[in-house]
């Protein structure tokens, strides 16, 4: 937390649940990350928090968007980012959706079939095109399964075609899945990618760009490796792949922009027992997964949490979510514990939830509103 | 799908993704469940649905309401019920939240637990309360956890606890489980209460009503028993339980009352294969688990679907929403197949979809509005 959150949930104690974000540190992080890759170009995962004050100060740094969604493009669009620096980045858009983007002058997209490829080709002549690769997400505690992404096969022939279409076969791009904790997932992909390049270039077709994904990791219960350890990785895998030809490199970080740059301040409305003898506590917020939490699904991303009683003796706890619904478990597996003093009312701050929390929220499940959000 | 919805659905062709419900059914499984039960008072599950037209007709036929939230209280309040009719069912509550539905009138209120008890004691003095107990929720498609109830010992304390505090020890509560498929679950939890019953009224306790939850199923892709099924079993147990002194009966019916009133209408964003002779087409909607498909978590629930090529040949499918996230799969191992001939932009209704979806839409993930709704 940082200490202008702290001194805001101090002096305002806002009404919970609520997200406080500190965009200097949003600042800080994009620095750390540019200082830490500077071959490569940063454009920031609009999802991970589109909130207009986030964006508009990743504008004024320079930065360059991925976009799921023309509602997102817009968002971009409305914060002052050149359409030069959006990159239309869902794999699966609708056709309508491509066209607003182009009319609106983006000219970069990603796609990893046929069937995107023809839209493209149809409502995005001659845009730079990039094709997703399917690559391992081991190591990732929020994996991106098999969605998105093509064999190498298939992606090497989308891009013969993407050329006789007449768009411009770009680059390559993979994710490793999302807080991936493994360096060796970049390098495997990467590697992966080398090898196609040569492959496309003795057809004909030079690529130009790489396309690292996101997935940097932030501290939630479990210490992570620092930015600079990836980036080493990243850039030995990189030099082993192209030799000095190093292409132009695209990194799209969502989490590790924004993610310790919030914190969610919720309320516990109650804490009980099942049984008088039982030794664990249920413990109920008023912000759970359908409030905005929803990364807590299967227990993946472990937040760390600060009440008000620390330093005190603690007890084992599942913790829940305030609505009628079974599924609203945020750890009931994960050992957490808290202070054997906590008691309802007591204020519960989720530490660097400043990533995949906003948008995320249901707009009225059971009747709760989606959390306030706060930008510092 | 009704008639009615089906002519809308033709005739307007609604942008997609929506929600269509026809209100006429709504009142058709009132009248149903009503005629099957007729001891037991319909309380209806407003988080399963809580638009004002359902509302509204519901006030018209007589309807009580269980309410998750002093939100969902207000709904009820602004749809013409009485609060007498309202059951404030979240047995995890902010003491705000009791204060305002006792100061509006709300005189049932449920708990599991001493601390909440002991805001009810203070908030709602002389409320009906009732107490739920952790059964079995063996045979149900979205059970419930560990999350609500308490045990049999723990219940028994709180019931003689809330006579001595002021509170109307009124009955007790469980729930076998949302789109429960076995009417052993009813039996066996309707057993354990009415000892609770004998056994409280020993000790100078005698409660007076017996609140059976919902969990009614609906035919999603597979059948599932009638209501004259359940209404059966549940009488006999009742019966066994309690003799010719049957208490009160409550039910809590959401998914009933709602689920195959409605369609989701949506659009195919892509097919795709990942690679060239993979047999199985990635098949994805323009709504997915985050756009109000909460429920195909774990692919629990399982939509049938509606497309515009059915009656024609069929391939092996995986079904994903149209977000960048890898979360983001609504069917990957359930077996679905879908026609072959399925493109982009064609229309597919996913049935019986009246439960659990709008309210449960996230606000703006990947910049994705909420889908629209509309109830005719």
């Amino acid at each position: 937390m940082t200490p202008k959150i702290a001194r805001f949930l101090e002096d305002v104690r806002p009404a919970t649940p609520c997200l406080v974000l500190d965009v200097d540190r949003v600042e800080e992080n994009y620095r750390a990350l540019a200082a830490a890759l500077p071959l490569a170009r940063i454009y920031y995962a609009v999802k991970a928090n589109p909130a207009a004050p986030i964006l508009t100060r990743l504008v004024g740094l320079g930065s360059a968007f991925d976009a799921a969604s023309w509602e997102e493009i817009a968002m971009c669009l409305e914060a002052g980012a050149d359409p030069a620096d959006i990159s239309f980045g869902n794999t699966v858009k609708k056709e309508s959706a491509i066209v607003r983007a182009y009319d609106a002058g983006v000219r970069l997209f990603a796609f990893d079939s046929e069937g995107e490829l023809e839209k493209l080709a149809r409502s995005a002549p001659g845009a730079k095109v990039y094709c997703r690769l399917l690559v391992e997400n081991a190591g990732a505690d929020w994996p991106l399964s098999r969605k998105f992404g093509c064999s190498v096969e298939t992606a090497r022939e989308l891009m013969l075609r993407a050329k006789e279409v007449g768009l411009d076969p770009y680059g390559l791009s993979f994710h490793v899945g999302s807080q991936q904790r493994d360096s060796v997932a970049y390098e495997a992909a990467i590697a992966k990618v080398g090898m196609l390049f040569t492959d496309l270039s003795e057809r004909g077709v030079t690529l130009r760009m790489v396309n690292l994904g996101g997935g940097f990791p932030v501290r939630y219960t479990s210490e992570v490796p620092g930015i600079d350890h990836f980036a080493q990785a990243i850039m030995g895998a990189m030099t082993k792949a192209f030799g000095n030809a190093i292409p132009e490199m695209i990194v799209e970080p969502g989490r590790f922009i924004v993610g310790d740059a919030g914190v969610v301040s919720s309320e516990v409305v109650l804490v009980s027992r099942k049984a008088k003898d039982d030794p664990v506590r249920w413990v109920y917020l008023d912000i759970g997964r359908f409030g905005g939490l929803a990364e807590t699904e299967g227990e993946s991303i472990k937040y760390r949490l600060r009440t008000p009683h620390d330093g005190g003796r603690t007890g084992p706890v599942a913790i829940a979510g305030p609505t009628c619904d079974g599924a609203d478990i945020l750890y009931e597996r994960a050992n957490y514990r808290l202070p054997l003093a906590l008691k309802s009312g007591d204020r519960v701050d989720l530490l660097s939830a400043g990533a995949y929390v906003t948008t995320y929220a249901a707009q009225g499940f059971n009747g709760f509103q989606p959390l306030a959000e706060h930008y510092i």
